[in-house]
């Protein structure tokens, strides 16, 4: 079959690959309805990430189970499956605690830029619809495996409540989706720090209430200025570079929490500021599979339309061009037909 | 009047100063019960922190109202009342949402290891009980002025609840009220990291289940042998040192928080090192006024004695013995007779 490679800097490639079999008793195999790129394939493709051997790509997927390992109980050929790209058993302790990206069998799924994939302890880690689902919303079940699953967690981290004032920094996928999310939990003002026209706009549809092009300085005073110098009662954090934390931590109001699920790059955060600041911070890999059943369950019901953030769809031949368009911010998220 | 002043390191001297006066239409002017000596007090009387000028020293206390500014209208001369070491107005946006140490008329109590004492704020600032209380509950009602608040707070943000494992890194008069906060919060486990034998049994008087007299990798190791590996529920951070912030967040379970009131002096935090920890974090100067009425009715219903964190009693002319003995640690904690 074919699949997605990365050979090193830029030099991505759908080539022949060998199909997934199952090599373990609790594997399932899918067929993927949909996959997509995500902003964080973009590092190893900049060359952020040291890329030593060929990197089979892709942790976002959604589709059919062809096969399941022997042990596996919770799905069965035929079913459409969204799973996290992260491999959890949804057993251990960790994931019982609502945290299955830090499963006690953490593994982060690989190779879904194909048209099969090998997904290991299918058990906790996919959750299966009651039937097929219309085409029109596999982009949005797709999206629930990791942008809005993370999205929601930030939302989650930071504590969005009905009636919130919500910043959410950063308008990649990922902030767009933190915008849905802190829309779904009730957030009386989204504030969408955005200085680009289509995420601006898309920001407005999935829910925010203000944009605020301003970054730095000027950003954090117009959000002191929209909440009479108080601060925000819950921020959302999706870049994960230190001018994004710095604006962060000062767009909050004391007692605020910081959901932050952008990666941190640099940045070093000095314990007796935080403290002052009363600022408080969760964050780390989303948690997604602790989401998923509601996700899954909004969008088959036509409650939320995340799919929305795929912008460029194409052929999985044509994979490099979704790299090369998100990396040029020409695409916000590309979606992939295998 | 004699009240307590610093000179310099570890120069502190009961003197001979003015007898406090209503500077403002807000103040009260209250007459202390008793009043004590802070561990934060410590840094200054150590040259931790720059002493420019003679210092008036005390920022816990409790007594009776002698005088009440024009617009005083929550407190009335006679009364027994208890104070944050935080002067909050309990008005203000960031007072409404529980975090009165970040009021916008925020200052901070001084010059109350005296007979007298001048609090700002007063309507926002005391809680008044509804009559005296006898004499045995005083150093309990001091304790709530800060130490017990701040123990407290150090559990609310740590979020500990009911059947929770919490690990409370610090044994100083703070990390004990912290343990004391945890039991009255339902913690199945409460584990203090403590060497030393008086604040062991202190602690385990408290309601501590475990003492851990290691410290580092070796405390870390303990933690995680008694949790079978999953760590905390909670951390209470009750020290502020690298070594120590350290240590709770090793200490933690992903998606535990860390409570943390121990001034940070040298922390600086990795975010990436944070972020695929995922441990939360909330700390500052805490928001004792949030929770002083209910801690004053714990105590006037005899059901905590948070006052026997005082070791030590001393007239207020010995002043200087009180701070030498707990800069030594032959005192946890120094009560003052006005």
């Amino acid at each position: 079959m074919l699949g997605t490679v990365l050979y090193g800097p830029r030099d991505v490639r759908c080539v022949e690959v060998p199909e997934p079999k199952i090599l373990h008793p609790t594997d399932a195999i899918i067929r993927l309805s949909a996959t997509c790129i995500c902003g964080s394939d973009l590092w190893p493709f900049r060359g952020w990430n040291d890329v030593t051997s060929p990197l089979p790509m892709g942790h976002e997927y959604c589709g059919i189970v062809e096969e399941v390992g022997s042990t596996v109980t919770a799905v069965k050929p035929g079913q459409f499956v969204v799973g996290s790209f992260c491999i959890s058993d949804n057993t251990c302790p960790h994931c019982r605690f609502g945290f299955q990206s830090s499963c006690q069998q953490l593994e982060f799924m690989t190779g879904a830029q194909a048209p099969l994939a090998r997904v290991p302890l299918a058990d906790g880690t996919l959750v299966a619809t009651s039937e097929l689902p219309p085409d029109d919303l596999i982009p949005s079940l797709l999206a629930a495996s990791d942008v809005l699953g993370t999205g929601w967690y930030a939302a989650d981290a930071a504590r969005v409540q009905p009636g919130s004032t919500v910043v959410v920094v950063g308008d990649g996928a990922v902030g767009l989706m933190g915008v849905l999310a802190a829309k779904q939990r009730g957030a009386a003002r989204i504030i969408a720090m955005s200085r680009h026209k289509t995420r601006q706009d898309l920001a407005l549809e999935f829910g925010a209430t203000h944009i605020i092009p301003e970054r730095g300085d000027a950003g954090v005073a117009r959000i002191r200025e929209l909440t009479k110098g108080i601060g925000a009662d819950a921020v959302l954090e999706c870049v994960g570079m230190k001018e994004s934390m710095t604006q962060a931590i000062q767009s909050a109001r004391p007692g605020a929490m910081i959901g932050y699920v952008g990666v941190p790059h640099g940045v070093e955060l000095d314990g007796q500021e935080l403290f002052f600041s009363q600022t408080g911070m969760l964050g780390g890999p989303a948690p997604v599979r602790r989401f998923l059943p509601h996700l899954m369950d909004l969008v088959l019901q036509r409650k939320i339309n995340p799919g929305k953030v795929f912008d460029l769809t194409l052929p999985l031949a044509d994979v490099a061009e979704g790299y090369r368009a998100m990396d040029e911010r020409r695409a916000i998220k590309a979606l992939l037909h295998p």
